[in-house]
């Protein structure tokens, strides 16, 4: 197991960045067409051809997931995405014509201290075509695509991801760019929120403090102008119908509830895409749904935490400081 | 303050429950119509009259919120909250008729032992009759009302409220019936999901474990016929538009995701409603309203933990014990 949301049968990540835009893309790329849904739980949401999703809606699987920095110039990565999939003969048949569906989200990263005095057609088409182009098993977290310009109210964001296999041999995966108005630390302090869901110390191994008080349970948040939203995906192998990847995606959710505080703000556009690939042999009645969806959730917190650990600090004056440059660890 | 939802001015809870149904209903009286709304989390919610809580339906004002046990045969109870409004002169005017608005919301405690074989008409009208006319400023907490007959995984359930006020000068309160698939306790020990949110002791005072290992961190479920669903009211004093009542149910549901695991399941109605009574003074702008949203979630989690804190085990041999009988506190 890589603790990678690759470790999903049939999923490869790239991403690629633009280091004086400050932002980047992720591309997550199924080697089939995959089963897939989306929980919407943030207030400002910024998504492309995401409707789809919904159950009831005629298309049942997809070709790609786009995560992408930019706020809405970035749902251009969705089009490189694309044209990347039609070149391999990738996509939905219309007729004669292939037509790949590659749902992507945005997040707001444009007042990071990166140039995005857009006069010309923004990078994001293709920094999309490249993130699907460099997709593959292995990819690196923090500072890279999407978690590129990313931050929280105190510390530099990223891209996180991980991995775990449910008490019925399903593997699931969470794969997500941490850009929060609210925190994924508790007051001043080194522990995450999702301290108690980690795993051989993947984002410390610090744990959990024993209390914590009143002053760290006010809610921290970005002020004028605020960098928000966090956008994740969650897979698995298990073989699920649309409605059941709908609800391992409001699962999950609960995941980024867990792991930020505040989360799902008025000013923030937390997305939460699922996908079912279908590699692995089995059906899945209610209970194994909801262990689908309570250990994606886990999987999810983790990622957003290592998301933040594995992160460096953007090269701008007066950037905020990286969980490891801040604690020393 | 009486750390209870009452704490925001213009609001009165009542419970009402039948012994030997096991069963009852949690009546929420606002003086004066309150702009409301609802957050729907679970796979198989069970409501009546919520759909006109959705920003856009006509109604921005109700009357009272009813939350019950009974499963789909508790939705009586709304009639019978009905019927005592309309005796007080309270309700929509419709022409020269009184429509009092009452939207509910049940739990599945069909199973845990009570009689609930009905053949006649179910106790529940009756419950929500009586139950709004005890609606006072105080009402007790654990064993009572729509948390009469209510569960975990583990240990009984039962109703909890809690209270706070925002850094903008805003009361915040939560209201719950905990009858969870899942657990508010990590593992087998004492420490509740809720912990780091704990105010004053308010139950047990034992903050968290430094570290979870991964056996606790197995999904913990009912089994077969699982009885489920946790209901829950958010209120505050601010003056807001329904759709910012409805992000502050949005928000209120990561209090919900913070104290029970697994939640929102398939099995599961996890409902919560949110209401503005209006009397502060002071517009809520978004960051006062993100704030609003945080507290609400804390409110909640922390009732969540005082519910199953306050709990009684029913009287049935097998009946799951409390917290304070299996842990001795």
């Amino acid at each position: 197991m890589r603790n990678l949301i690759t470790d999903v049968a049939g999923i490869k990540v790239g991403s690629a960045h633009d280091s004086a835009l400050a932002s980047g893309v992720t591309a997550l790329i199924f080697d089939a067409p995959a089963t897939a849904s989306v929980a919407v739980g943030g207030g400002a949401p910024g998504l492309r051809d995401a409707h789809l999703l919904e159950p009831g809606m005629t298309v049942e699987k997809i070709d790609a997931l786009v995560l992408s920095g930019g706020s809405a110039f970035g749902l251009d990565s969705v089009g490189g995405v694309q044209s990347w999939l039609r070149q391999q003969g990738r996509g939905l048949q219309v007729a004669d014509q292939l037509v790949p569906i590659a749902p992507g989200a945005i997040l707001f990263d444009l007042a990071n201290g990166g140039d995005k005095d857009f006069w010309n057609m923004p990078a994001y088409w293709r920094l999309g075509y490249e993130a699907a182009e460099a997709a593959a098993a292995e990819f690196p977290l923090g500072s890279q695509g999407a978690g590129f310009g990313a931050t929280l109210a105190d510390l530099k964001g990223g891209l996180g991801s991980a991995s775990a296999t449910t008490e019925d041999g399903f593997v699931v995966g969470a794969l997500v760019a941490v850009n929060a108005v609210g925190q994924a630390t508790i007051g001043d302090g080194p522990f995450f929120w999702a301290g108690a869901y980690e795993r051989d110390g993947e984002f410390g191994g610090l744990g959990w403090p024993n209390s914590v008080n009143e002053a760290a349970l006010r809610p921290q948040m970005k002020g004028a102008a605020p960098e928000n939203t966090t956008i994740a995906i969650v897979a698995t192998d298990a073989d699920l119908a649309k409605s059941q990847v709908k609800r391992m995606a409001v699962m999950a959710q609960d995941g980024v509830a867990r792991a930020l505080r505040p989360v799902h703000a008025p000013h923030d556009g937390d997305t939460v895409f699922a996908a079912a690939t279908g590699h692995a042999q089995g059906e899945a009645d209610m209970f194994a749904l909801a262990r689908l969806g309570a250990v994606a959730a886990d999987c999810l917190a983790r990622a957003i935490a290592r998301a933040v650990y594995e992160a460096s600090p953007l090269p701008f004056p007066g950037a905020l400081p990286s969980w490891r440059g801040k604690f020393g660890r």
